[in-house]
């Protein structure tokens, strides 16, 4: 089963703030939709929403047939930019978006142009499922026998296509026959730890506890994990990782224990033009907070801070897994994406 | 408004477990309904429990009036066995239950027995009081004109009989006319800093704000908050702190930041009998993790880890605020509680 999947008749997502208690698809039929879905959280994960906003463009090409060049043109950069407003911090969105308008932008034939958008979008997924994979192989090798990994938020099959990249890790190690034992956080204020780790790592038959997010430190101190994989929504040149809000905390508890803290991401999550302090970290809206699944939790007319994210200077981490291999502090990923960046 | 009170028809309780929903009391007609609630957590908090366990078994002393002096006692030793049974990691609980015993066992007639083992648990609930306040203006000369102060769980008056410990310390400061502003941390998994904290600093008119328990690294690293107090369930002879589960990575991440950790108890959560690793964590059911108000958040049939407390080791912990005065490190608190200890 797919995160994200193309048919004849739209693009289905699995509706993520259902699960564990309903799997039900969504069907986003333009891409206003899917723009709705990565504002809702109906799809997260860094590159699941480059994905989505891929298959956003491609519906709006399959829709715009018979349209002129510029007409399509038009509708798809508008599009784009209705795409770009949804969410501000993962690289991956803003990374499938320009990778498509290089695709229409030097397009002379209106029906070309159609079907190259739409085959690039496909492209974007599959690549994603063989980076993962490769993301796998490359971070199993980090994982020994008996090995207790920590691993936070979500940033499995459901934050991806369908393999993950720290949980495409745990998976590829655990795939090769490698005993280990996995703890996943759960992840507050929305629960994707809880909620969809679980939920894989079931799936998978990988044995696993879960715990709250303030227990880190606790199974640090007893000895109970020796390592952390993580995933990144994006990082920059000097291996700064911006991920699920709480990341940094454990990377500091990880370090004060001595145990590796890993990152693993597509480099798609790279992004080379912007220093840590330029990156805008999504602040969400307060309900999410105040309640727990619908509940409200706390008094009436509380304030709250509700960042999705936060930074993990690169010194952090022990090492970054990407689909190119495993790289060390200090690091400069200038020279992992080639020229031109 | 005390969170409990001895009143002739019984010990009222505020159930804790409604707040801040509703606020309603608990009538506890003996000390198993007593032991119940100190299970249940409809009352919480080291210095609560303490004075609960010293109100139950003065209702075992009402209700055995007209019996003979052995009979009295009997029912004294089986009740403080159910009250000693119910939590095992605060130590207030057990110094309660100590503290009345001396009062009964040397007791040679009943009626003057029955007399004092209910002024004796009235005289623990006074001094409570009296001591959380002491606390209050101890800490509050840590406190600056401007400082924001993260606090965690709850270790108020609804902890305390009424005034509570770490939040005796922003009170304190607070009516004294410093400008300051607090950081609740929602403390999972029973959320006793987003329901009980929040309730307690609306109610008292302090600013703040509430997050989630995986915010506070970010707060640390963006500046916004310059000091941090809690409560402790138990404290070693060291200065080992035993206290609610996360308190011992905030400790990790302000020392990694250099922000001020302290911890304010009073001395009757003092041990100078055990070490850390003889303390007793407290490991409550599954449904606290798997559910939050009674609504499932993880797949059926996980498994999780759900310890109360933690260990935040004394050298992490930059003073002891107790009702005796502010101590520093490196501790050894057996001068604190005089000779006998």
């Amino acid at each position: 089963m797919r995160t994200i999947e193309w048919r004849d008749d739209g693009v289905y997502i699995i509706d993520q703030t259902k699960l564990p208690r309903k799997l039900v698809m969504i069907r986003c039929k333009d891409h206003n939709r899917l723009a709705l879905a990565i504002e809702r959280m109906e799809i997260r994960g860094a590159p699941a929403i480059g994905v989505a906003a891929a298959m956003g463009l491609a519906l709006v090409a399959k829709n715009s047939k018979g349209r002129t060049l510029d007409e399509i043109k038009e509708r798809l950069n508008r599009a784009s930019e209705r795409l770009r407003a949804t969410r501000p911090t993962a690289r991956n969105l803003f990374w499938a978006l320009e990778r498509m308008r290089k695709v229409w932008e030097g397009a002379t034939d209106p029906s070309d142009l159609v079907n190259n958008v739409i085959r690039e979008a496909d492209e974007v997924a599959e690549e994603d499922v063989r980076m993962c994979k490769a993301i796998g192989r490359n971070g199993a090798t980090l994982v020994s026998d008996g090995d207790r990994i920590l691993t936070y938020c979500n940033a499995g099959g459901l934050a991806c296509v369908e393999y993950g990249t720290a949980m495409g890790v745990i998976r590829s190690a655990f795939e090769s026959g490698k005993k280990i034992f996995v703890y996943a956080a759960e992840t507050r204020p929305l629960l994707q730890g809880a909620r969809l780790t679980t939920f894989e790592l079931k799936s998978e038959g990988i044995p696993f506890k879960l715990i709250t997010d303030n227990m880190i430190g606790y199974i640090m101190q007893k000895g109970l994990i020796n390592k952390v994989v993580v995933g990144a929504d994006r990082i920059t040149r000097r291996g700064d990782i911006f991920n699920k809000i709480g990341t940094y905390g454990i990377a500091l508890m990880a370090k004060a224990h001595g145990i590796p803290f890993y990152a693993a991401a597509p480099t798609s999550s790279v992004d080379l033009s912007v220093k840590a302090e330029e990156v805008i970290i999504e602040e969400r809206k307060p309900e999410e907070v105040t309640h727990i699944a619908n509940v409200r939790i706390a008094p009436e007319g509380v304030d709250v801070l509700n960042p999705a994210f936060d930074l993990t200077p690169g010194e952090l981490v022990s090492g970054i897994i990407t689909e190119k291999g495993v790289l060390y502090p200090p690091y400069n990923l200038s020279g992992l994406l080639g020229q031109g960046h």
